[in-house]
């Protein structure tokens, strides 16, 4: 099988030194990456500026921009997405070509929301499969099941934010037809091979 | 001698997912820290959440705030220090409990200033060598220069935006006696030992 992988956050850069980012580590989509090609699938990894070093042949991305310009290059090969990046939802509205002086003063930041990755790459999902994550302070497994809805996932891992940039999370994975199975306190290794588990038994 | 190093950026949360960051590695003051032990000097290392890991017995922080706070409480013990990190300048004015949805609209986000670490700590400086770095995208000498007197340094590294997470760069450094030194090119390790050339010619 042809296994895409996005793991990681982006980068939606402020000025020529500051940016908003969050604190994805990338870990979650190297183990998938890592766990995909010990089964002997041809997998490609797509990953933003992650803070562990991504295998070799990894394509990065920085912004939330090229990471769905890179995905969408890739996507028509696949049979299945496992998307655990998390791409910056915002971007500031412009960036500053000079470093922006510390005036003291309150400023404004006008923040425009980035595109939506899965949503745009549902739109040609075909019969590809789509793993997706859901990353929810409240109402985790309500807003995780809308997301999974919104963006034809097939299967969703639905988990807190505590679980970004963490060797180990609490997952609770979600399916169309009401499925739900809750890891709990597993390492990034256990989820990945779950998750290519239930794609082999998909596909 | 006593060193207290200060190394990489820290993280200002817009709600529990994201926040405001720079590229810091940390790269710069670990490489210092080293050289430090290396000569035989005492060394605290206070770091913020390095893309690198950091060396064993790091007081690890996260936020501008908890930066200023671990280094006032060592500024005391020791004859330098050396200020590599890049803490956040701006903060969100207020941090969101719950994850900021997106909703398609533009958003805008108030930002505050952080406080100044190095401002504040020059106020008691005494008889404390204090080394700083400028990082600027414009007017970079001059800029160092006016920072250097403003915030009480010896010592100013002045290098451009691109030197942030990179592995070698190009520093100007500067005294206040109107000294001047470019070293291009340069490796941090290499950086390190002449910023420590300097603080034991100094002592």
């Amino acid at each position: 099988m042809k296994i895409l992988v996005a793991a990681g956050p982006t980068r939606e850069w402020i000025d020529p030194v500051r940016f908003l980012s969050n604190a994805s580590s990338g870990r979650m989509g190297f183990a998938c990456a890592r766990e995909a090609r010990r089964r002997g699938h041809r997998v490609v990894l797509v990953a933003g500026p992650t803070s562990e070093p991504p295998p070799p042949g990894t394509v990065r991305v920085e912004t939330t921009r090229q990471m769905l310009s890179a995905l969408r290059r890739r996507f028509g090969w696949c049979d299945a997405l496992i998307m655990t990046a998390a791409p910056a939802d915002f971007a500031p509205a412009a960036r500053a070509r000079a470093k922006i002086k510390k005036t003291g003063r309150p400023a404004a930041l006008r923040l425009v929301p980035t595109p939506d990755i899965l949503a745009a790459l549902a739109r040609r999902k075909g019969r590809r499969l789509i793993v997706g994550f859901a990353l929810e302070s409240h109402a985790l497994v309500r807003r995780a099941r809308a997301k999974m809805a919104a963006k034809r996932m097939d299967l969703v891992a639905a988990n807190a934010p505590q679980a970004a940039g963490a060797r180990c999370a609490t997952v609770t994975l979600l399916t169309p037809d009401g499925g739900r199975e809750t890891l709990r306190g597993a390492t990034k290794e256990r989820i990945a091979r779950r998750i290519l588990d239930w794609i082999g038994a998909r596909k």
